[in-house]
């Protein structure tokens, strides 16, 4: 392997007329690589150098894709800029190849296991987590002093059971329960509590005359065991003289749920019990050539052995619609995928903004020029296989293979929303560095520089840098994630989130107004 | 006083054609109350009796204003129940008496001071908070972790520091940071750090990449004590190496700022310095004639002491605007309250919706038939001194006497919002019961009935219910609340809320779409 500091670029596709700086904080005017470019520029790390030189219009092609035209002449070895660059529109989604290149299963990959918790309803959960459900924010306060007590006072007896998680949030009342767009936030609270990580013993707290009743988040009907007992704690009822009766009564349910939780023992599980979420956030131009791709061999692998692999991020997926559509594995699916992308289209020039809200001005920083470039690289966690299935936002994924969940690309929001899609494991990218974590189930972190993951030692989970560097193959990387998946989900392993205890609160995507 | 259980029902106004229930449970068909009239039908507590009988599309009048118009015939001493009704139009907002009936300034109440924490900008502290604010959710899982040590290692060195809390939201990233109305919850997050409890010493904690930096939400410029020291703490900047420095950063922080804030004393200040929030929730029809014309009253008191009172909820206060722009100080308070009620009209026609989304299940259940019955109950907290000044969401109040600040009904919005104006006491009525609390302000709550404040006992700081029952008038509890408000200020008593620490989440009104 050459040196650390010999000058790299990283070049993806044969057709790119650019390539990304590898070397820590970027290289000087002059340098010149092994393969005789010289920088006629500083250019920093992680941004781009043109590799031929380029007129005003020209396209400026990356990952094979144009990400956009040049706004000015940039000589070879010249940096390729953010405002050296104009967008080009979003694909016109009247005009895409539907399921015209579904590509052929991948080869099944048989004999990996993970040790899981398995749900009466065939679900299978990588923790044995109680969850305590509520209608409306209003008693969040309340939730969160009985899950104190219930921590301190019942759970060391319960030794199998691994948390007691409040599900609480800023829905419930006070919105405009029947706007179009409310069914999102009902049914992913509804979805949440269903998270497989949560055994199926849903418990709910309502405080009683909220907009969002207990019948319309979580019917009887959602699940047999809801009519053998109660699973509702009303605070206004009568039956709670004062504060402390309240607390009694939630601790009561809680702990009939605890003795269950705690009968629980691990079983083998096939591989193709892991839901796992796929997930972005603090972005660079790295992600889409070292931690993301690495995530998208991982998500062949996972699909191989036969589980679910979501991915989501409607705004990072936008400008890379046809290579998907293209990619469903039937017309049906490519025409959900557009369904979905119709509709936030339409959310976000509602309130007159449109997809280039999205990227940060640290992904700028980080190199990625515009959402194009930053989608493209986006949906390589994609990997390569058919797109199996489409839902909207807070849906409940049921299908195998790889599934587009539409959600928002806020870090928060997608990570709700994929956990009330059913997702047991989550892995999530990043090159500025967050220190993102859920409580519902364990969260992975995948750096895309090394020296990202060598000064977050004990946040990074897995350092994708190394593809970057040469000392790793995505093929590596991709195996390491995959084999970590198990590990984790098995209970094997803590990730650094859960190390730490970093447990972000839910967020949920509410198009609808507050009144 | 005659026995409790002689019927009883409330008229407000002599003009008034309905009256409500007063008795527990309500009162049967065949009741006969003491002026003769007898009840035709079953009527449930807090519910509408007709004291004369109603043709359809008859006007029916409470409060001495139309409430809305008889769907059908109801007989003398029938149940005007929700079904029987149908809403009046909203006023029209371009044809509202503008200053027409100012009120004469109420004469002076002087004398009355409580014990406050005074800070550099002339504002008052009712407590000698920490606050530790934040840019971006992706932070508030380490923020929370530090705010935890904090607690344990460092807050006991400090005993005249009451508390430490994170500003945690839902905002920063994500988010179309440009999108019109954005400039809410940017404002919102930069008053809440000035809030008179954190003693004008801000700290920020931010990551590095996110869309709303430090210099948008808190520019140098904002406090002299920002440009004298360091104020943020980037998680994502090179100098921390690894989580637990990044902590430690945090600790050591937040620790020259505990020093500072523990050399205050509380001293002597007029009521004038309070800064007091009304709102109400979980209402139903005895809030209008028990805890809020007694907050309303206490109102009027703390105006003519010469302190600040906001009340807010636009869509509680939509219907009855009428009454307040004639109320205005001038004619320019005047045009500002209209100008707060067709943004707000505009931002639910946007989504399709209008104010009759207000009310919940609960407020029906609890005999408020529609938005103007609740409406002309709600403004009842506003008392009667002339309207001094209008805000928008999120802007901080500098005016004394009544204010109304804009914001959404919606409990916790409201609740962020009017600790952003700069709220230092808040008072909440409620009806059906809310165990509501916030961290920065101490909450006073008055339940608008004695089974309420009885069986909530350990709950509810004032029993407004004997008003109705006729064991106290409304300026006896308004006196109370009035010298409540003072001795909580001046941290001799403790709220309910706060003994149980029942702090809700802050939650942002954010009217731009996330991404
Ligand atoms: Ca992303
Ligand atoms: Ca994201
Ligand atoms: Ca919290
Ligand atoms: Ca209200
Ligand atoms: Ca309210």
């Amino acid at each position: 392997m050459s040196s650390e500091n010999e000058p790299r670029y990283i070049q993806v596709h044969p057709q790119d007329n650019v390539a990304i700086i590898v070397n820590p904080g970027g290289l000087p005017a002059g340098t010149e690589f092994p393969s005789g470019l010289v920088l006629q520029e500083a250019v920093p790390e992680a941004h781009k150098v043109a590799l031929v030189a380029l007129q005003p219009g020209d396209a400026v092609i990356r990952y094979g894709s144009v990400i956009g035209y040049t706004a000015r002449a940039i000589p070879q070895g010249g940096w390729v800029a953010e405002d050296a660059l104009t967008s080009p529109p979003p694909p016109a989604l009247d005009a895409l190849p539907l399921a015209t290149e579904t590509p052929a299963a991948l080869p099944p990959l048989e004999g990996y296991t993970f040790q899981g918790y398995r749900n009466p309803d065939g679900t299978v959960g990588t923790r044995n987590i109680l969850g305590i459900s509520t209608t409306v924010q209003c008693v969040a306060g309340t939730v969160d002093y009985a899950v104190r007590r219930i921590k301190q006072e019942l759970l060391p007896k319960y030794p199998n059971v691994d948390d007691v998680i409040a599900i609480t949030h800023n829905y419930g009342c006070g919105v405009a329960i029947n706007a179009p767009g409310a069914e999102i936030p009902i049914r992913t609270l509804r979805n949440l509590s269903l998270n497989p990580n949560l055994g199926g013993a849903p418990m709910v707290v309502s405080l009683g005359c909220e907009k969002m009743q207990p019948s319309q988040m979580l019917p009887v009907s959602t699940l047999p065991v809801l009519s053998e007992e109660p699973y509702v704690v009303r605070l206004q009822d009568e039956e709670h003289y004062g504060f402390e009766e309240m607390v009694s009564a939630l601790m009561e349910m809680a702990e009939k749920r605890l003795e269950r939780l705690n009968q629980r023992k691990r079983v083998t599980c096939p591989a193709s019990d892991l839901v796992v979420g796929l997930q972005c956030g603090g972005s660079d131009a790295f992600s889409g050539v070292t931690a993301n791709p690495a995530v998208g061999f991982a998500a062949d692998l996972l699909v191989r052995a036969g589980a679910t692999v979501m991915f989501s991020e409607v705004t990072e997926v936008r400008d890379a619609v046809h290579l998907l559509t293209a990619r469903a594995a039937n017309e049906q699916v490519a025409r959900d995928l557009v369904r979905e992308m119709a509709w936030y289209d339409e959310y976000l020039a509602h309130d007159n903004v449109d997809r280039s809200a999205n990227p940060s001005p640290g992904n700028k920083k980080g190199g990625l020029a515009n959402i194009v470039e930053k989608a493209l690289g986006s949906v390589a966690k994609a990997g390569t296989s058919p797109l199996a299935a489409v839902t909207g936002p807070g849906e409940r994924v049921t299908t195998k293979g790889l599934v587009f969940a539409a959600t928002p690309a806020s870090d928060f929001i997608c990570g709700t929303l994929q956990l009330a899609a059913a997702m047991n494991m989550h892995v999530f990218t990043t090159g500025r560095g967050t220190p993102y974590g859920l409580a519902m189930a364990p969260v992975i972190k995948v750096a895309t520089r090394s020296s990202l993951a060598k000064r977050w030692f004990d946040l990074i989970d897995v350092d994708a840098g190394k593809i970057a560097t040469g000392e790793a193959t995505i093929e590596d990387i991709g195996w390491e994630i995959f084999r970590l998946i198990l590990k984790v989900a098995s209970g094997e392993q803590q990730t650094w989130a859960d190390r730490w205890g970093l447990h972000n609160e839910y967020a949920l995507f509410n198009p609808g107004p507050v009144t």
